[in-house]
């Protein structure tokens, strides 16, 4: 296979002179019902990627395609699959998508079949989840759960956080039952933990430590904090504890959880919500059964990722757009722009997903990237953002690249009738006025009233924000990051980045800095 | 006075100069502890602005001095608060500072003295809110109110949350009684509304309807949700609802609502948390007293932005190196970083603050802007940030200016020592170890694990968040956009990007959109 950066393929000089040609394309006259219907690409029975303003036309496509063709996307996606060593710096393969479902050979490790372990991790804690869904499994009083506490940090957080928000409403409507409510402690801001602890009748609640390696020093730390409160309370912490991590980890195989469900370095933080660091919390919550349709409709975007036609590739085509809108166009960030208030917390996990995966300035074999990589990643649910930061996305001096995402039904079902339309009617003219907006803009006289237009959008759309299409939804963005990987010859699965503030914290805390500006800053916070 | 775009200034080419010199800024040589030291500026008794780890030195402070002084800074401020028509779009003055206390000349508009009037609303919804907090107003079916639920949107919301927020924790630890919790409602996604409704008890919630204009779609959509609700619950709305609005809005003098308390045009949305727009939620949650303390430390901000001496004046000098970061080293972004669970959604609310005031393209006379202004900012607390989109901010292919914010004690002062240290000492030394982990970075053989550095960060910090410290921590944002829109010579306090989406959606919900591609995306969602 061929590992070269962008700007050393064949095309990389065509797709830049495109772009110099491109800045005038003109959405005024593009932008139709025609163009607006050519432009969908199912990404997966309950979801469709729209990218028709976006600044891209049959020609753009046809060097997109080379480029796709280049940098090898599907073969690298099928070695990836196979089992291949895709996480190069850290000697690892990548295989959360067989967390879904087997779309390659059989990958073995160290005689293990991974996908064998795969799924009986999701069976034995589904089994976990039923024992403490019907009452067999009771906290130290006797008493029923009725909270699962998450605390973790990063992967362990906002992947699971922002899945459980999405379906909590759905799972009130469909009448999921027991309801059992899910917590998250995260930050080692004590107040994190405080607060989220006096919100939850103790004795009532089953905390998930979730941490691969059983050494994040936040999660340690709430754990002890947690358990603190949980001896004041009289309650055997030991009946309270489950564990995710790794099999190697201190977590595992120990007397002081109920039971610890297992993932394997395999499977990178920010990729695990389809394993059992969302797949326990999310079972507890909603059942088990919920947490597998989830996988099915992670599985078929999976799938459909392998399609070798870019055109009907929607996670390749997105981040083929992804990657002429960064490195040829020019612009810095993205923004993802949900229309359901459900989805509030998915632009920040999608901020980890993209942002600690292609927030690299070396590439996969540690040279210099030559090109602008990774996007700055942001978001609010509209109509909120409405309100908010479209200002500048409207009228500003900069253009940002938009990711939109709405659906024909609401999750309640429980809507009023105002002038004539419902609430839910209202989000979608919004979100269609807002698309049409962007790209075709509006001349004024007054310049303060006017609108340039010019303004890339895309638009993933489907029925209802289901657990299928949730699962379609989280996966569509795992495989474009992952694209997007392979053509800036990133490795997507690592993160360096984050090490060098643990050593100087550690530093900090041993009392020891070696730095006297770090001691004054220390200082300066009373340490 | 001089209205001058910043090119014209005459210290522009000389700061155009000294960033390209600059680039190759040396923190590991320059950020000591002297330096540290040296550069921490107050904001307010409870609070320090610090900006040893940005990148400026004596002669770029030099410069910057220059500049403010050609853009008369100081001056527009104080027309501003004088009562100039400084929002010069609308034609209307802008006197959200008045809201907390007179710095300059009476302002009378109308015959009107608009400082006793601000105080009049003041005492008006103070006295309110101890009379529910008392019971003396109670529920349709005679019980207290231990709900408020806000139903507003953007400036409406975002604001008068993040300071709920905030204070959550510290009212729980202070003791504060009653403890009436407040709820937000603001999307027109009727999962919103229903969502909210369903986690509190009907007959104990009081709704604030908050609409400046009293036209807002998304707000009174909800009103008329809610309504619906109550009325089939039995209960008279009228007993249930206050208003916040303008004098001239349908809303005011109303039968339909227990009370209604008022702004004016003077107040812009995503300023007005100092009003009863965050004043009447504010003081049913925490008591009018806790509010005028917040009032009272932003006051204190206010003032100190009148130093004539910008090394003194931690909001124009904010606002200056943010200048020097996005017009001169080009630098297209903004990240805010709170080392605070409680600031979880403050964030948010400065998105709004600061893209929606200098998001744009025309100056305050609506010629172009012939520079970039106003950034995207974006943020999450830490540590949690650390563990996701960090990775980029460490070793991207850009540099992303930092806000950091920190506090040397917790809220709810409820900890636990693990190996050796508290919790909070723990969040203390992250947050220490970031701001030098960016600024000075570190060499590595292995170009993955090398960390460039030269990444430029400010700090803010103070004893505790108390109401008071979270007054200044307002007003300084603001008021550093104030002196940025000055130096773009913008007009930050209008928002005319907001509107062309409001005319299509409107266009859409008629039938008659007169556009096919509006159309098309509308048969999309299911319209």
């Amino acid at each position: 296979m061929r590992y070269n950066n962008l700007d050393k393929t064949a095309v990389f000089r065509r797709l830049t002179e495109a772009a110099n040609a491109y800045r005038g394309f003109d959405f005024r006259r593009k932008l139709d019902a025609a163009r607006v219907a050519a432009c969908s690409v199912p990404i997966a029975d309950t979801l469709v990627y729209n990218w028709a303003a976006k600044k891209v036309d049959d020609d753009i496509v046809a060097l997109l395609r080379e480029l796709a063709g280049e940098q090898e996307l599907t073969a690298k996606y099928r070695a990836l699959l196979d089992g291949e060593v895709m996480n190069t710096g850290e000697k690892r393969k990548v295989l959360h998508q067989l967390l879904r479902g087997q779309l390659g050979k059989d990958v073995v490790s160290d005689g293990k079949n991974i996908g064998e372990f795969y799924k009986k991790e999701l069976e034995r804690f589904s089994a976990f989840a039923e024992d403490v869904r019907g009452g067999k499994v009771k906290g130290a009083s006797g008493k029923k759960f009725s909270y699962a506490a998450q605390i973790g940090i990063g992967g362990s957080d906002l992947g699971p956080r922002a899945l459980y928000i999405a379906l909590e409403n759905w799972a009130l409507k469909e009448g999921v039952r027991p309801n059992i409510k899910a917590k998250f402690i995260s930050n080692v801001d004590p107040d994190d933990a405080a607060a989220v602890l006096s919100s939850v009748p103790l004795d009532e609640t089953l905390f998930i430590l979730v941490s691969k390696s059983g050494t994040t020093q936040e999660t340690l730390t709430n754990e002890l904090f947690v358990k603190d409160k949980l001896k004041k309370a009289g309650l055997d912490a030991s009946r309270h504890f489950v564990a995710v991590t790794s099999e190697t980890s201190p977590l595992a195989h120990n007397g002081a959880y109920l039971d610890s469900f297992y993932i394997d370095d395999f499977i990178g933080g920010r990729y695990s919500s389809s394993s059992g660091v969302g797949g326990v919390v999310l079972s507890l919550a909603f059942g088990p059964a919920v947490f597998k349709e989830f996988l099915s409709g992670a599985h078929e975007a999976d799938r459909n990722a392998l399609e070798p036609d870019v055109r009907k590739n929607a996670a390749m085509l997105d981040a083929l757009i992804g990657v002429w809108e960064r490195s040829f166009l020019g612009l810095p960030y993205t923004a993802v722009l949900p229309y359901s208030q459900a989805l509030s917390r998915f632009p920040a996990h999608l901020q980890q997903l993209d942002m600690e995966s292609n927030g690299k300035r070396v590439n996969r074999s540690g040279e210099p990237v030559s090109c602008p990589a990774g996007p700055v990643v942001f978001g609010e649910p509209g109509t909120n953002g409405q309100h908010s930061f479209y200002q500048l996305l409207h009228q500003g001096t900069d253009i940002v690249p938009l990711q939109f995402i709405g659906f024909n039904d609401s999750q309640l079902d429980d809507d009023v009738v105002v002038e004539g339309s419902t609430s839910m009617t209202k989000l979608k003219a919004n979100l269609a006025a807002q698309i049409v907006a962007f790209a075709k803009g509006q001349d004024d006289a007054n310049p303060n009233k006017q609108f340039p237009g010019g303004r890339p959008s895309s638009l993933i759309y489907g029925k209802r924000l289901t657990p299928k299409a949730l699962g379609a939804l989280l996966a569509h963005f795992e495989n474009k990051v992952m694209f997007q990987g392979f053509i800036w010859n990133l490795n997507s699965f690592d993160q360096e980045g984050v090490q060098l503030g643990k050593i100087l914290t550690k530093k900090v805390l041993s009392g020891n800095s070696g730095d006297d500006a770090l001691d004054a800053y220390s200082k300066l916070l009373g340490i």
